[in-house]
């Protein structure tokens, strides 16, 4: 297999683009890392998609968009994974320059969700869970979040106001990502007096739905000095499942998908948890935040709320998270997210994060999750230029 | 890049499966995939279907078939090309095992669609046209084809009546096939005198929507004999796309991407047309069918009728074509669909198509196409035993 680095990046503010449809929003974050790549060719395009036939009306998006962006006749497909979908496209964009089939490969994540009516919205992301055992209840998803947060904080004896610092920290980046959908910080103070969703999960634990696209294009490594001076390599990549339903785990409140795929990233990648500068973590909900440090093992069981509060996830941290705003304030376009992660640590990698700029960052770990933790996509990304 | 062999297929019967729910039916061509194969355990699974969302409110359908059918932990995708999603899927399992990255890999099809309304059934299949510049004006995808055939008899000069062979063909063949939706011959006369639908096509042009289910496993060709002594080997695999809507491309009578697609896969397999032993082609209409045979070079522009004609697509004939009954007997659970045409190439090369059977099969061709030609995919298969 061949080593594989990230040549290009792109993508569209995160927001309301009720003018713009899937195969703009798409183009526009393919173009934008085209240029950045300096290729005007491509031998495949992966599509990273989960809700286009419930809120647009319209499949088939690997064939649209290759078209749409000037690229007719190229292999082109779309990657499904619930809102891991962007992060399972990549991997088959690694996978297909890996193998020796493709050089030059793009992958994009888009997803339309603000114009589509509320609750064609609520049942779509639902059908990330388990549509016979825990949507047919009535669970939505944020409720099985909020199901996981109450058994969280029963369990380890911690409070709401425990995990305020996810949101602060995530907004408090935002700030200055000129893509994020929230680009106003949050007080402590706000965050206790917002809106509750369904207890314990107020409007500032949970990310924002949105438009948005995002795209890498990807080449082997051997080959990307030809194209860039700025290539980042990919040095692990993993994929591991769960039971869809939450009552079907052992431990509800362990990322067993989480633990699988991060320790097959960091094998790969030769590197400890400990090596990492940054973290681009799936921060759907502050309790996911606080599941994936503890699964991935940055901190003891029960002890995932602890880094939010002593400064630990912030730009000058002991491990720096959601660096650009993550899901909670750039916002969560859920089959976009998991390309945002990448774009984004591939910014932190170049130095060009700006007033986010994670110091001497080299090594990155990204990581997607699909569902309330069934699918979970590692990639742990260098600059070893 | 190494060789790819199948070593395993499995199938549920086509039709209505009112009592089994997608993961059901997902696990029952996928178990009987691995008994064929002897193996009971996987490194990834690789998932094609269409239409979960909108039929079933059932998204992530990766992580939910690995965990019933006792993979949970596994490496699992799904992989969306509107009614070619199972041949897509196959490819990246292809891709997986190739690449060495993954050993044993499992694709499977997976589709339910008689047992949804049919309002959202027919918006469902509309979504692999495009749903800005085609389907916004009351196109439905039979009406999409329509508008293709009506054309095609206009430039041609040819009637309704020169397509009922492959209909014909097609029954004759589902016969003698124990999986396929219509076990029943039709006739020249019920032919002519079918239920029209959308002037031209009628009931008997059209193929069947279903249920179903169909799984192959795949390993290195180099290990295939570890597993089994009738292994079949994937000597040709290409995807080519086209614009999603028929008014953008020069040609709309032309299946760019099937020509391209095939193209490439027989010259990857090394081989010509003449060398192949039998066709499973996309007869999602008669229309398909013809335009198919002349997009892949079998016969000139304008005569993709003709092998219909003379008993050219019969069994023993020259190309023949659906031979355990096709999209239009066998039916067309969609995002299954390319799954059970590998699984019959199988049969076919190994011998065990019974009274289906083509004699001395040793090389033949499958083609999935997705929307009215914007995905094509095709693969060759070979027992090289």
């Amino acid at each position: 297999m061949r080593d594989v680095s990230i040549i290009g990046i792109g993508q569209t503010p995160v927001g309301e683009h009720w003018d713009l449809g899937l195969r703009h929003l798409g183009y526009q974050a393919l173009r934008q890392a085209m240029q950045d790549a300096s290729v005007d060719y491509a031998d495949a395009l992966y599509v990273g998609n989960m809700l286009s036939g419930e809120t647009s009306g319209q499949a088939h998006l690997g064939a649209l968009i290759a078209d749409f962006a000037g690229l007719r006749g190229i292999e082109a497909v779309k990657v499904e994974a619930a809102c891991a979908s962007a992060a399972a496209a990549f991997r088959q964009a690694y996978i297909g320059v890996a193998s020796g089939l493709q050089d030059v490969v793009i992958a994009v994540g888009v997803e339309k969700m603000t114009d589509d009516v509320g609750s064609t919205l609520t049942a779509g992301l639902a059908s990330a869970a388990d549509a016979d055992y825990e949507v047919i209840h009535g669970l939505s998803f944020v409720a099985l979040n909020a199901l996981l947060m109450q058994r969280y904080m029963y369990e380890y004896n911690v409070t709401r106001e425990d995990f305020a610092g996810f949101a602060l920290n995530a907004h408090a980046n935002g700030v200055f990502n000129p893509n994020a959908r929230f680009q106003k910080p949050i007080t402590h103070d706000s965050f206790m007096k917002a809106t509750m969703i369904a207890d314990p999960i107020t409007l500032l634990d949970a990310s924002p739905m949105a438009d948005g696209a995002a795209a890498v294009i990807l080449c082997p490594t051997e080959q990307a000095r030809e194209f860039t001076d700025k290539a980042i390599q990919i040095r692990g990549s993993a994929v591991a499942t769960d039971s869809l339903s939450v009552h079907d785990r052992r431990d509800p409140l362990w990322l067993q998908a989480a633990e699988i795929s991060s320790k097959k990233a960091l094998h790969q990648a030769n590197i400890a948890p400990t090596d990492l500068d940054f973290f681009e973590l799936h921060d759907a909900f502050t309790i996911m935040a606080a599941l994936s440090l503890e699964s991935c093992g940055f901190v003891e069981r029960g002890k995932g709320t602890w880094p939010a509060k002593d400064g630990q996830i912030a730009l000058d941290g002991k491990l720096p998270i959601t660096t650009r705003g993550g899901l909670k304030a750039r916002g969560h376009p859920v089959g976009a997210t998991g390309l945002y992660q990448i774009v984004e640590a591939v910014q932190q990698l170049r130095g060009t994060a700006g007033e986010n700029q994670v110091p001497n960052a080299r090594l990155g770990m990204t990581q997607n999750i699909g569902g309330s933790g069934a699918t979970i996509i590692t990639h742990i990304l260098e600059n070893n230029n």
